[in-house]
């Protein structure tokens, strides 16, 4: 049985999409299509909607769910007239939080288009250009201006989780990879010395560094895994001796490195 | 008055945290301080944060607001017996959408943590990689890769643009910066000819651009209004020519961006 599942806004959709996917994926068995219809802000476009979630209604044979955070009445009213499931994520919170806030919600369509000239926003903007900036050790003179400064072998996710601090959450993170000639040293690189603070190691399983490390470079020295196997040993040794807090990234995605990261330093999201 | 709102998760709590910003932002007089608290998962941690909860409602004078994505039903009992007020999330919508679904959902926590293994996140970081690799015009002989390709002047806002599209929804977007060399040309650079169906161009108010390239680079000829305005002239005057799809970024975040452009080429998201 296939559904569809419409994520539908007046604005970017994001919040819509990301509460629907969180919900479905409580339903391992069911699949879905899932549907993304960003601003919705008109009659004509409501009306062009509800064609389309009853037409899947035809074709599925079931029911489509519709998530929606679509602020106008009206426009919901029409949308409760379409065959969907109707999942009103506004609606099943903002009137109980109205009355223990005490105070009427604005119910003002698209905050976020506000967003490109408020502080926070600029703030990620100049944090993710920093991390541009100082992504793989570009250059190292600027690191009294970072948060945090990720290190580890070449390919254990600095740089993606460095770019998801900053475009998320405006943290100030720069990366620096750790070389063979910083291994044969046993310590850390001079240029990171003075931010011992600062710093957060990454570590990853030598076997799934090789096979990331192999479709970058094919059969190379560096994807080995003989290779990958000293280089993790030996970082992991250095993190150890200078007391560098650490986390094995094997099974975790960005979201998740980035939380624990920011959770173990204390370090605030600016969203 | 202030209000403090904990956002709790078992996983990362990024969905608490996205619906409950949402929904807060809907009132706008409210004063909150928020607490994202993630990684919530034992019964030790829960105690914890109910003392936390219990403690911001007597400095506030206020109830503490609640979101949690917790799903061990002992744990949201626990929180249930603290001071705040909750914002079920999951609890709101799931016992109607295992009706809808004629099913049971698994309740099971941190679906997430599957995220790093599973082929959406590889393709995720694939097109982080490639974003990288493809940035500021570095490298031309990959565009048969790309899903779009932004074009613009310096500074009009494509690396974040590409960063985003790549990190979020896993779309390969590379960009190239239109230079002065090619505005005198009135002509699209000759590596992007083959591939003009993919070109998406951005824009940007001269004004804007001159303060973000001032930061850049203070006092220069770069950062000048004049000539600001004339680059933006003529980079519009070749998007009309070309018949470029082009988009004026001046008052849109890097969502807001992402959102228009998928849109309007059709290009899924796929997170």
């Amino acid at each position: 049985m296939k559904r569809t599942a419409f994520y539908v806004s007046d604005s970017t959709g994001i919040t819509a999409h990301t509460l629907g996917q969180s919900l479905l994926a409580q339903f391992e068995g069911v699949q879905i299509e899932h549907v993304i219809v960003p601003y919705v802000d008109t009659a004509e476009k409501i009306r062009d909607l509800v064609t389309r979630i009853n037409a899947a209604y035809e074709r599925d044979g079931h029911q489509p769910l519709v998530f929606d955070t679509i602020v106008n009445d009206d426009f919901r009213g029409s949308l409760a007239q379409s065959h969907g499931f109707m999942v009103d994520i506004l609606g099943a919170f903002l009137k109980p939080l109205e009355k223990v806030l005490n105070t009427h919600s604005s119910y003002s369509v698209g905050r976020a288009h506000s967003a490109a000239t408020d502080s926070n926003y600029k703030n990620r903007m100049d944090a993710v250009n920093y991390a541009m900036d100082n992504d793989d050790g570009a250059r190292i003179t600027h690191y009294d201006r970072a948060e945090i400064i990720l290190v580890g072998v070449s390919r254990s996710g600095k740089t993606p989780t460095c770019l998801y601090m900053a475009l998320q959450f405006g943290v100030y993170t720069a990366n620096y990879p750790i070389t063979e000639d910083d291994i044969s040293d046993l310590r850390i690189p001079k240029a990171l010395q003075p931010f011992k603070q600062k710093l957060f190691g990454l570590t990853i399983d030598p076997e799934r560094l090789a096979a990331i490390r192999h479709e970058r470079r094919p059969d190379s020295k560096y994807a080995s895994f003989k290779q990958c196997e000293f280089e993790v040993r030996e970082v992991e040794a250095i993190f150890r001796r200078y007391g560098i807090p650490y986390l094995d990234t094997t099974h975790f995605s960005v979201e998740e490195i980035t939380t624990r990261i920011l959770s173990q330093l204390g370090v605030e999201r600016r969203q």
